[in-house]
């Protein structure tokens, strides 16, 4: 890195070095013309591997699937407030995920400002309602002070987002500097007198020990988790979204709280004491007319040992500590035959994933209703990472798996997609191609919003034909293998369960994109 | 419309029956879980067509374009703050046309939002930077006179994004009241004294008289301005972008500022004087280093008879009345020549659609670079209703032709959709299929952001291969035939400029949608 005040050097070229010197080398971009500073500063530096994504959306989900895989951000660069917004619905799912984000937008010359341009609108305030830590700069001087503060902004407290806002010209003025990496804030500390809570709350059989974020990614933390729960006869959960779990065989397994609301209820029902480990306490995803918000009892007595921004890690070393336990052995699930051939439902779709996967790939899970049981299927499946939704906003599971391709130093990367949530961000499947990245899409096609259609029955409704066709996709029904083709992806549709294994199998296995269209019987 | 507080109609049902009560009977909808109750009501009652769109810029872009055809804007539903955002850019397109529009987005009951649910996040502060009117409903009992005010809000001042807020409680629970249409806002009046400078002005030859808004859609008010040009040798020009120009025979022709900041200042050269009627100084879409930001000469004179807001009709009957003028004749430019074989440039492409346009087509512009000199050609083709890109978000082209279909009473639909743009809001092709939407679709295929590679010079970049990367589409190839294909709609691909005009005339004469992918050569 150099540290040097230059006056040939702009804030464009500035904020490039500044990144990269703390780490950075990979951008995200779709950029327009108020960026172009920064497209002539990655290409004059060369220090950034940029990936074009012809969608902002494309370009948020990537980048916070590389953080995901590599824990540092790459760079994601924005045009303005609708590039910003384009990008939003995935920046607010890095947000819920904690993920390190770092989101480069430009904005007009400060000179152009007040005149109203076509394109002018409050870029930062489009930022803040999906961005932790939001700046605009101000100075070409300052920009790459700018830059190491947002980086360290998005590695804070285990993880946030963080926007800079840049105007064209404090880009492209000369006098930039070079800065030096900022500190990120540290993890919430824990709570005096919360391990002994946990201790006392964990002494008696019975009780939920719920486990998420950092947690979850570790296999040491999972099987420290595992045999707390073993030695008291706890219940370990982990939430129903999350951000990476380490998961398969070799690893301690830890289910997830199930979405629809009613399940989930029926799956705390049990618990008085709850000991919670970076983590919240469970909540709904939706507000249901006469059902509760909070999912566990009323009378559930919860101890926050680790809040979601605390050190769950430490948390549990503590608590392992003061309960004298020791890891629990890795899960001995049996890997599941390969499906009969057959229609591809829940179950055989399970089994053709489980009985597929190479070693150590990557899961994306954008599987809403379809895949709902591959994943204690894979329990038993060779050792994988498991990179879920998160935020809720659908559209994010083909960048994620574009960015964890990129991040994840070459590991096979399956995406489970549903089909409704394929058509957000389809784009990226260009960028599969680009990249050669070896992403394998086995898009999940019931043809349909098939979990709208359930909800719609749990606000109480009886839908009629207006109603149904606002929920399903099947008139015209949408053909993915001729989408992937468009894009530069070949594919193949598949409705047998056996056959479905195979093409998975093979598809993982060979460098490069491909798309397999399930359809669901 | 019934005007009862009903102890069983709910809030959602009321805000329905409000809307169509006022006239609102199309909705362009994504929802979601919390929007589940206006889903019901609109099924139940049956009110409004209900046309899904799989992503929510579709929507928003489509509900511009219905409104710019009816002069009613559509109602639109999104799902939440991530939903909202997904469809920001064409919210802010709208915004910068100044077309009514009319959003509705849910939000979690109110009881849910202190509980960090993963969809959580702040829905109006999303919609602030993208709409003139934003709130958030309280109660069940004013949802309706909410939405009342929202549509007026839409309808006021010439036009504007109005986005109500609206909790699942608000909308599910009883106590709904059908509330009466709302007044809308009056446009600005105008500046006393500002007829007679506007006169002064003119009385001198060789002065700018700048139109936009409203009077472009009005084939009298173009004639009035353009026999107000001829009478006082002055020269008639519209913004660069506008919502929509009534433009072929038999109409009076107004050329528009170019795009280009150079072309544009040489053409804004000449003038000392101008005249604004329904629009603002004209000025540069982007900020350049070393050049203005507003167009006009620093020592020309500005006359604003009437701003974006006020009446530009009324203005130009004032100001011919005071001149003793009367309205241009309809130009006689000649129908251009079919072009002959050969391939696709910018000349024959304009030939090549001005030659094959039906009678009163509606011609959709987001055709940015490669389609620059297809305007002037149509001088002469039958009378159409030019709708453009207004807020440079790109990513309208193929949303705002399905509204425009929708919205205007069965008249065929030409988009010309730059390529790089049309894989912003691809989705949009399927419901093209699904309302079997009467729109041609010819993709300027360059392969590129070819405007992008202009302005990176522009900047005073000198590009390499990383940041030609991040603005050419041609590795690999979008393959837009297969895309249509994809979702529903048949397509060819053509490089030859009279197959080019074959196509149009053949797609243009049948019912529902086709692609023609145009390969510029």
């Amino acid at each position: 890195m150099q540290d040097v005040a230059s006056s040939t050097m702009n804030g464009a070229e500035a904020l490039v070095r500044t990144l990269h010197g703390a780490g950075v080398d990979v951008c995200f971009a779709n950029p327009g013309t108020s960026e172009m500073q920064f497209v002539d500063a990655l290409d004059r530096t060369g220090l950034m591997r940029c990936c074009l994504c012809l969608y902002e959306g494309v370009a948020t989900g990537a980048a916070d699937g590389f953080a995901r895989m590599a824990g540092l951000p790459a760079l994601t660069l924005l045009h303005l407030a609708p590039g910003l917004a384009n990008g939003a619905a995935n920046l607010h799912n890095a947000r819920k995920a904690r993920t390190p984000m770092l989101t480069l937008v430009g904005d007009h010359a400060v000179r152009h400002l007040v005149h109203d341009a076509p394109l002018t609108a409050d870029v930062a305030g489009a930022a803040r309602p999906f961005a932790d830590w939001t700046r605009t700069a101000t100075d070409p001087a300052t920009l790459g002070a700018d830059a190491a503060a947002a980086l360290a902004a998005s590695l804070s407290r285990g993880g946030q987002g963080a926007a800079l806002v840049s105007p064209a010209d404090i880009g492209w003025n000369p006098g930039g500097v070079v800065a030096a990496p900022v500190a990120p804030a540290p993890r919430d500390a824990m709570e005096p007198g919360a391990p002994q809570a946990a201790v006392a709350a964990l002494r008696r059989p019975g009780a939920l020990l719920h486990v998420g974020g950092s947690t979850l990614e570790d296999a040491a933390s999972l099987a420290l988790a595992a045999g707390i729960a073993a030695a008291c006869g706890a219940r370990l959960m982990a939430p129903t979204s999350n951000r990476r779990i380490e998961h398969g065989a070799g690893r301690a397994q830890v289910a997830r709280l199930p979405y629809p609301v009613d399940m989930a209820l029926e799956a705390l029902a049990p618990f008085d004491r709850a000991v919670l480990v970076e983590a919240a306490p469970p909540v709904a995803f939706f507000a249901y007319p006469d059902k509760p918000s909070l999912l566990l009892r009323p009378d559930c007595a919860v101890t926050t040992l680790a809040g979601p921004r605390g050190d769950g890690r430490a948390a549990l070393r503590a608590l392992a500590d003061a309960l004298g336990v020791k890891p629990a052995a890795a899960s001995d699930a049996p890997r599941p035959a390969a499906p009969l051939p057959g229609p591809i439902t829940a179950g055989t779709l399970a089994a053709a994933v489980a009985s597929a996967l190479p070693d150590d790939a990557i899961i994306i899970d954008e599987s809403i209703t379809a895949g709902r049981d591959v994943y204690a299927a894979c329990a038993g499946a060779p050792p994988m990472s498991w990179l879920a939704i998160t935020g809720g906003a659908i559209g994010i599971g083909l960048p994620l798996a574009l960015g964890a391709a990129l991040g994840g130093g070459g590991r096979p990367v399956v995406a489970l997609q549903a089909d409704g949530s394929a058509m957000y961000t389809l784009q990226a499947l260009w960028s599969h191609a680009r990249e050669n990245a070896n992403v394998t899409t086995v898009v999940l096609a019931n043809r349909g919003y098939e979990i709208l259609k359930q909800e719609l029955l749990r606000v109480g409704a009886n839908p009629g034909r207006s109603a149904l066709d606002l929920l399903e996709m099947a008139r015209p029904a949408v053909d993915f293998v001729s989408l992937a083709r468009g894009m530069g992806v070949d594919g193949v549709r598949i409705d047998c369960a056996r056959a479905l294994r195979d093409a998975i199998a093979d598809a993982a296995g060979r460098p490069g994109p491909f798309v397999i269209e399930a359809v669901i019987a």
